[in-house]
């Protein structure tokens, strides 16, 4: 048996435990020992800010982050506005729960070219950066893997991201890094020392590529049952300077059927050996 | 109406009519005015290599490429092995149908880090180049798209394709270039010219990559259907000094459905319209 790691270091997302609630996360992941929590916006639909920020306290959770803002690019003038009203909300809504930091999908356009998704995407951080500092919120851009290219994000690298980090060159644009997209790139180590140089990562989340996946969204892999190097870029990680918590953020409609106690208890369990 | 495009420089690999045999594909391709074919490995299996030389012949076809060898990366040294001897006899298939150019997908093994997943490649690029030299066919390492280099291909990007190229500084190691999977590179353009520069360059696939895609393997686009940058490409391409095929590459099972003859019109109206 492998040394306990010490969980203090483990994160949830709640879409790792999709089927259930906010309450249902906080009660579930705060017996399991987890003491900090990423939570989706999708579980704040229904539930008052004011209760949830006490359900985290009352639990002795603290939030890590809140997913996701972003998808800034639109060949559309009206949907780049209606994403600009999207992300002050959900500025207000990480304010609100205490989260550090709020996760950027940065989106992408098909109807125009990457580069002219790219530059929407830095006009609309710069439009909400001085948002964000008032409300003490950091933006992470978060790089994703090249086959979301097409609509969902024109940064698919580390370096672009951290690009774009230097370009802000501020507290409150940082980055947001996920080993599932971005462990194939043969310059990730080399950008996580620069992303670590500039004190730009805010997030760091983990999973697994399994070997035959069967969907690339929602059939990620528990960590050790792929192909990533987990343990040594997390060192790499954490050499860069990096000493916030370890993200665990899976989707996988298999695992969403378990019974999600058994579930975060094999989480813990291959935090503990894998990473 | 657009111009129509000269169709002597269209080329179809036979995979993007899979329902076709060598013979259907020669007659079929001949009567559509298509003059290039890159032969898919399937179809040499219960034909003589005579034989098949002779379909082409006969059908005024020219063989721009065999598609595929590789898959040299494995733990297992008897792998390896037999990789090297599937890759011989496809280099002798390759010369026996007159095709100057042997496709190499070049494997990964999940089971080890990509960097010796890739030092295996160069091992058996290695064994098998003064072969390809002595029957006269280029090896061309093809870069697949980052969401195989779990199990299929440790080398993801046109950089690290023209890095091998450079390594072994051999007219008998070239690169094959398909924007499907590589469009979203932003070092792409760069790649290009340097791989005109050092003459490397040997095959350029085009299909597209459709939003939104219901399979990432088998749901490619027609030339148009999609978000790559198709003619902008296509020049930067040609601006580097090449000038072989277009050759059209569609894995798509809905299009697989369609009377084939139906499909081929589909493929050389789009070809003159959006390449």
């Amino acid at each position: 048996m492998p040394d306990p790691l010490p969980k203090h270091r483990l994160c949830l997302h709640t879409a790792t435990t999709k089927p259930w609630s906010l309450e249902e996360c906080c009660r579930h992941y705060s017996a399991a020992g987890i003491g900090q929590v990423t939570v989706w916006r999708n579980l704040l639909e229904n539930v008052p800010l004011s209760r949830a920020r006490s359900l985290l306290a009352d639990h002795g959770l603290t939030a890590a982050a809140l997913c996701r803002g972003g998808f800034f690019a639109s060949t559309q003038a009206s949907k780049r506005q209606a994403a600009l009203a999207d992300n002050r909300r959900a500025l207000e809504q990480a304010a609100a729960i205490g989260a550090p930091t709020l996760v950027l999908v940065c989106g992408a356009d098909p109807a125009q070219s990457l580069e002219d998704s790219r530059s929407q995407i830095r006009d609309g951080i710069a439009a909400i950066l001085s948002e964000a500092e008032s409300l003490g919120v950091v933006l992470a851009i978060e790089p994703l893997h090249p086959m979301y290219a097409g609509d969902r994000s024109a940064v698919v690298t580390l370096a672009q991201a951290n690009d774009m980090a230097e370009f802000f060159a501020s507290p409150w644009a940082g980055v947001a890094l996920d080993l599932y997209h971005l462990w194939w790139d043969p310059a990730l180590e080399q950008e996580i020392e620069r992303c670590g140089k500039g004190g730009f990562l805010r997030s760091f989340h983990v999973s697994d590529w399994k070997i035959p996946t069967a969907d690339l969204l929602n059939d990620r892999g528990l960590m050790g049952e792929g192909c990533i190097p987990l343990r040594r870029l997390r060192e790499r990680v954490e050499a860069s300077g990096f000493r916030g918590p370890v993200e665990v953020e899976i989707f996988s409609t298999s695992y969403w059927k378990l019974d999600q106690e058994v579930w975060v208890r094999r989480i813990i369990d291959a935090y503990s050996r894998h990473c």
